[in-house]
């Protein structure tokens, strides 16, 4: 067999790691990948954590032990972090995002898959250290952005919906007060098999203003007897306050929900 | 400035491009960032071409002009394609996904955020030649795998809804026939914004017994005299047939939707 170079190993490494975040792999998958050494593929990743160190581009971590191996974390600099939020900000202050009622639109930017990406990022580079073992989500608008958190996690997602439906079998159900005044209430769902009693859950969402759903997904999380680690919103208005308020960390706050039409007044957080 | 070794440069552009699919860079932005000639950066994206094309990990693509550069395409090869898909049949398989009322579980899967790439891969790869400017998905399972298809098209995803709401301005609405017998009428919006005259859809799901749905969607497309370039779902039953039917790809046939408590019997498509 031809012996293949170390460039070529080390890119070849370096596109399935990152194309598989949080994902353990052996070094034997890359020996055979390319009729290697054990030792060699050990100094190509060595080299390539220093690489990816260097240029900002996640980290790769070495896994010890029986089932261990290496993996790559999409873990952001500061820097990314602001660069993406400060993206999301100059998006949520153009003036055509104002609807009659003195609504924001941002359902093209929960949905965008590159910013649904880099917020996905994000939060998983604020929440790694809770260990959340799912991402939990209401549907529809958050769904992109818990997906790519949930992603870069390598964690399920999980989806509470507004009914339950005979495919998704029996069912876990609770009220809690939702709409911008905080004046209905509104049913959500999630199927028993989802949660385990006493696992470690991240809430994500794209848009809170009272905090109504993010009450009753952490109330759900609660039926479940399992526990909320962490709650990551792209946009909230400024006075947000949860009633379980820990680890609450909104991306961009808006201050002047009640009067949009003034122009929207966008506040990113800094990290 | 210390130069920078071709191994780490070809290990840094790997993951930078791995990670934005579609997304072109140009030249200029790594030449920039390891201090190198244009025509070394061009030297190391040649070789690494060569590699994931040997690998089988995507491939490179050079995109001539003024706005040119290179681009990372996640085309994948019919064996990893046949793996995908395989693996999806062997998981629907399991009778523990058999509910009352002759009902198939799999919200599990179509959440699963390692599960969804894959898939939304695959449509990529199969609906590449069409050049579909967005991807339409209808609330709430199929949205995980339509925005990952759309992150590797490097397109928006749109998500038609059950009813129209405050915050996402001006709609269109249509009617549709819907449930496992298509006896009801349900009502399907999409923001007016959303679509523009002429552009090109890719219509993605996660599941499809009479496609109901998936007529709906083809139908709302063509309210905003826009064009469906192909449909891919995800699981289909065996006489899944479509009104509008042309350049319809379901990865999995299940062929007893009416007696799934005997078992399922699953066919996997063959590329």
């Amino acid at each position: 067999m031809e012996k293949v170079k170390r460039n070529v190993r080390m890119a070849v490494i370096a596109q399935r790691l990152t194309d598989t975040p949080n994902q353990i792999h052996t070094l034997n998958e890359f020996a055979s990948l390319f009729g290697a050494a054990k030792s060699t593929i050990s100094e190509d990743i060595t080299l390539l954590a220093e690489a990816f160190g260097q240029y900002g581009g996640g980290a790769i971590e070495t896994v010890p032990g029986a089932a261990g191996g290496v993996r790559y974390r999409s873990i952001l600099s500061r820097a990314q972090m602001e660069e993406t939020v400060f993206s999301l900000s100059e998006r949520l202050r153009d003036p055509a995002r104002i609807l009659p009622g003195g609504f924001l639109y941002t359902s093209d930017l929960s949905s965008d898959p590159g910013m649904a990406t880099r917020v996905g990022a994000i939060f998983a580079t604020l929440f790694l250290p809770e260990q959340p073992e799912a991402v939990l989500t209401m549907e529809t608008k958050g769904i992109p952005i818990a997906l790519m958190t949930a992603k870069h996690l390598s964690v399920p997602l999980l989806i509470a919906r507004r009914d339950s439906r005979a495919y998704e079998g029996s069912a876990v159900k609770i009220n809690y007060v939702a709409g911008p005044n905080g004046d209905r209430v509104e049913t959500m769902t999630l199927e028993r098999r989802a949660i385990a009693p006493g696992q470690r859950i991240l809430i994500v969402d794209d848009f809170a203003k009272n905090g109504g759903t993010l009450n009753g997904m952490a109330d759900l999380v609660n039926e479940f007897q399992a526990h909320v680690v962490g709650v990551g919103v792209m946009v909230a208005a400024r006075e947000l306050h949860l009633r379980h308020a820990h680890n609450v960390r909104p991306l961009v706050r808006v201050r002047n929900m009640e009067r949009f039409h003034e122009g929207v007044e966008v506040e990113p957080i800094r990290f």
